[in-house]
């Protein structure tokens, strides 16, 4: 019966998991459309195939000059330049500005031959017909945009691991990038476990609780980018889960298991975790509250993550452990940066040293200050979270917070 | 022709328009499995249908005791109590616990009738067949979690406007409920339009560009729970304009109109949104870089959106205009809570009072700091969002920003 082999710190956890993830199985892409890519990953680097913008336009409207032909005009002394003609949007235009010669230019125009520079509409008059008069110098390449001037033909636009943000899909579609490869959304499978557990549709008798991690589990791993694929609510019997995890670990990238909750049932699935396959366990155990028993193995090159059973704590470890693996999985840097809220928390908080502690926390607006109230209740139960905004992290090395002191809070989206 | 009105403060703006909004039709309602409920929004409150924890339950693996028989207990001097029985997981117990009598439990089993407590396996000791050493005393309580601790039968525990995370899913399994009215997905049109705008699997020719702000929105209005129906490119031309803008505000629950890049273009926009109904534009031109040129409308109950052509400024107002009013349409708060990563300028940045601007940023790390490296380039192209991992807003009093000072910046996701 494996034991705690040592409380590790939750970041030395993870990193040394990682570390051992090179080893794991990656999934391989498929072809999708790119407006169909949001928050996809990239599975291979792009470059682009020509210039942004692909011609030298304009920014405003306005006349189109050569710069040199401006320099010293003001409304008192303007400038005086022949109008050619018009460049009509969506047009190329043949063109060519000679000296002391102008032509109209809207607002992503291309820029005619001969000009380098546009004099906005407002800084300009019509003095008689097919002249225009310029009140403002203009500098080169004012108002202008070069071609390439965004991206060249060539550039490096995007590596493989990027998770496409509506910009990435715009930029994509400006150079014309209408289909790409990306990673297949990774399969993670879900097993949880426990004699008293009943799916949500039946009634619970007596003794008996609804499954909750199925589906809390599932919906993170969709946030992730995965899709969760349920094994049911398997008993706490060691040939039931031993099948189950097998069928698992062979159909998913990722497996990850809730034990059951008496110490008996733990220690079945800590056990059939690590039959799963070499090298096996790697954390059993972390200096975390709630999470304590999390165990993180690599079976085989498929990495399998036991949670404990409480819903609260496999939902909040799910958030440490299982999000940066499956960034990792994609391909991404694992760790993603945190957005935070400053708040002040409202009642005195008492913590142990040496463990990490997540404390659920409600925000209320108090005028100008935001406030963090502690989430209580000795039930750990899901409505736990329910009630939360966001978690509040307690360092491994503090005491408490005492009222008033400043906290970040971590949204729980 | 419309002039800009006046520039309105962007928040001033935004809860002028929110407030006219009162008037705008919602979508109805559907009914969905809960377990597909992830991010979308309940239509109607709903109360517990039972209590959480249906049962009073151990939160230990221990022997349930009447608190009473352990005082004073301790490894010394124990306190002996007779073992009737063990309360099996997953089911019902008829033991009754009598004076000086325990029963083995599980952590989540049932705790039997007559006990108050439980104590925890470690602070005991099977002294004989069917005697146990209790070493700790047990408060009233200890280590149990009471039927209905959690949620009690009839509480309000989701408001109609909730948006439902990992833990509001589990939270409704939890309590059988396994099918939920939810909002219809809002459906918004986007009309596209530009003499210069050609598909992006098309060639752009000279003088022309690819749509983007077509599938950039798309994926916002995707993000922030709506359906998106593009309602293609449409020309600079009144008639097709005024055509496409009646088809989408007739099928439509928000309209989004990005406007052509020239003036007369932007006039002609303006144009259609003031006569697709009433009230009408209710601002046109805000204080805000980019997007000065916004339109915030209400045509007969359907709010209509303009926004500038330029996809930098396009995609920007979007996520400080469309996405509250998404929120809106949805019944939720309009307004989110926004997390922000605090970091500092590592350059001198100008901005002009008067005006909100908002400015890309990339994050560096640099030891314990984060640097904010502000995009330039004056093309504002796409590529200007996709380089930066964030947006700081610099205020309208602002003059600029020294560097070396903080900033808040909240992340482009």
């Amino acid at each position: 019966m494996p034991e705690f082999l040592k409380l590790l710190p939750p970041d030395e956890a993870l990193q040394l998991y990682l570390d051992a993830l090179g080893a794991a199985h990656r999934p391989d892409s498929e072809r999708i459309p790119s407006e169909a890519g949001l928050d996809r990953v990239l599975a291979a680097d792009i470059t682009a195939p020509h210039p942004l913008p692909p011609f030298t336009r304009s920014t405003v409207d306005g006349y189109a000059v050569r710069a040199a032909d401006t320099y010293g005009a003001s409304a008192s002394l303007p400038a005086y330049l022949k109008l050619i003609g018009e460049v009509q949007m969506g047009q190329a235009t043949d063109l060519v500005i000679g000296q002391h010669q102008t032509a109209l230019v809207h607002t992503g125009g291309m820029i005619p031959a001969g000009a380098n520079a546009v004099v906005m509409l407002e800084d300009t008059e019509i003095a008689r017909a097919n002249e225009v008069e310029i009140h403002k110098p203009a500098a080169v390449q004012d108002n202008v945009l070069l071609e390439g001037e965004d991206v060249q033909a060539g550039d490096a636009i995007f590596s493989a691991g990027t998770s496409l943000r509506p910009q990435e899909i715009g930029g994509l579609m400006g150079l014309g990038i209408t289909e790409i490869d990306v990673i297949r959304r990774p399969r993670v499978g879900i097993l949880s476990t426990g004699d008293e557990v009943v799916p949500p549709g039946e009634q619970a008798g007596p003794g008996q609780v609804r499954d909750i991690n199925t589906y809390t589990l599932s919906a993170l791993v969709t946030r992730a980018g995965g899709e969760a694929q349920s094994y049911g609510i398997i008993p706490d019997d060691s040939g039931q889960l031993r099948k189950a995890a097998q069928q698992a670990h062979a159909e998913c990238d990722l497996v990850i298991i809730t034990a059951g909750s008496s110490v008996s049932a733990r220690d079945i699935t800590a056990d059939i975790i690590a039959e799963l396959g070499s090298p096996g366990v790697l954390v059993h155990g972390v200096a975390i509250r709630p999470g304590k028993p999390t165990i993180l193995a690599l079976a085989d090159h498929v990495p399998v993550i036991g949670l404990p059973g409480n819903p609260v704590s496999a939902l909040v470890i799910a958030g440490l452990f299982v999000m940066p693996v499956m960034r990792y999985i994609h391909g991404m840097p694992p760790h993603a940066l945190h957005p935070y809220l400053d708040a002040e928390v409202n009642v005195n908080i008492a913590s142990i040293t040496g463990r990490e502690d997540y404390l659920p926390v409600r925000l209320h607006r108090d005028g100008k200050r935001l406030l963090a109230e502690p989430i209580y209740g000795r039930s750990n139960l899901i409505f736990t979270l329910v009630r939360a905004d966001g978690l509040v992290r307690i360092p491994a090395e503090a005491t408490g917070i005492a009222a008033g002191s400043p906290v970040r809070v971590h949204l729980l989206t």
